[in-house]
């Protein structure tokens, strides 16, 4: 990841849940993959959008088209985690965001970057970045 | 539960995963809901019929209106488990069913009971089994 | 349930993630188990204790022994819902909760009880609710 | 991925579930981590063992450090997948697989690789791939 861009970066909380443990008792590697939704979710309520609008209103779909997780240490039950999001990358037909998830000891446990491809829900093709999520995305900024 | 209405009787047989465990090393107690369901959706398919098909052909819909289970014993990653799922009542507006699983040993671990309502999808009203399915569950009786 | 008894109730807030939906739009049935247990976790630690550290530094194992769930109606995704948790009866050896989950509407979508059992984690015995948890339910009602 | 590696590869399948779907009727895009490990888990007993033995009688923990998913498209309720699990490089402290999963009209719906490591569960430590192992690994490429 390019670590020199850094766009937008916002942070949510999060508490672990037992049914999200393991037999390890760890938080299950497949498990991240919805904690980063939840960091996308609350960044894009951050703009003063919502991600449900956006799928609702502007018939926008957001599949993600590339996941990668870096594992460095467990999570555990009851674990108050922060996921850390930001943008890597201008939006265009991509919508590329990294993050980064800490405990309460501000230990990093995962990072990872997630691309997503706005797609027009009528004709299931891609688009690029609608022009109110551009200026959501400005007006945040400033 | 009735015991002494079993009807249509079926078996199939699941394999616990490991996302499936918590940290006390049994199966998370919320995901028996979904192996009945798996339970259900085979026994549909025994009937000649797909779940899948009589939601995107026939425009139905069987949301859960009620479910209990009981726990007798805890399941453990790697079980292979038997799902032996039945009807206690003749469908009407509801689809009544029962449900126990059983690990390689023979122990009954979970019992449970389901019961769905036949919902239109287009009008969101109830209706009444409709006569495919009857036709169906008549023909498998045989 | 006996609605008589509805001993020290509590209520958390928890939102709906995309992950929990299911083809219907709606939250899928077997999800509803892991919100109550977020209702239950966060009801302990109203009471000043944690589930995590009565796993942990008290040995207990609260496996669940009865569920029972009735369906009103969906919860969709990015819902903002109230979990009400409360006990129908004074421990024992059984701890017996109750819960309602409301949306923003305040519309009542699920009721449920759930019975869970006092285990000792080294002789994986049943016992009494230890004194440390009702002497913290004491506190809690004055 | 070095495509030129394909090594001990084995197929194992799996039927697409109701609650791994999302509202955007697709399979949710965090479920394909549960789904490369069945693929792990079913190549591992392909070798004689089981992953649930490695852990019990062998002390042996294999969290995973690594994840890597590329989404080409998407699988939907009731598909019968196939999960083609393989080693991309001999075992050392590593163990690096690498998933591709298939639906019935035989198109690639994703791609992955999970990097793994061996950990004694004793001491925490990495270690290197046990001899019983490497020799299982052998023996079922003969």
């Amino acid at each position: 990841m390019n670590e020199a861009l850094k766009l937008y970066p916002k942070i949510t909380q999060l508490r672990v849940r037992y049914s999200e443990t393991d037999q390890m008792s760890y938080v299950y590697y497949g498990h991240y993959a919805q904690y980063f939704e939840i960091g996308r979710t609350e960044w894009v309520r951050a703009l003063g959008l919502t991600y449900k609008s956006m799928e609702q209103d502007h018939s926008l779909m957001l599949p993600v088209y590339d996941l990668h997780i870096q594992y460095h240490k467990p999570a555990v039950y009851d674990d108050l985690l922060e996921i850390h999001t930001w943008l890597t990358a201008e939006p265009g037909v991509k919508l590329q965001f990294a993050h980064q998830i800490f405990n309460e000891k501000k230990e990093c446990l995962v990072s990872g970057e997630v691309i997503l491809v706005f797609i027009d829900a009528s004709s299931r093709k891609p688009v690029r970045a609608p022009s109110f999520f551009l200026e959501a995305l400005k007006s945040s900024d400033q």
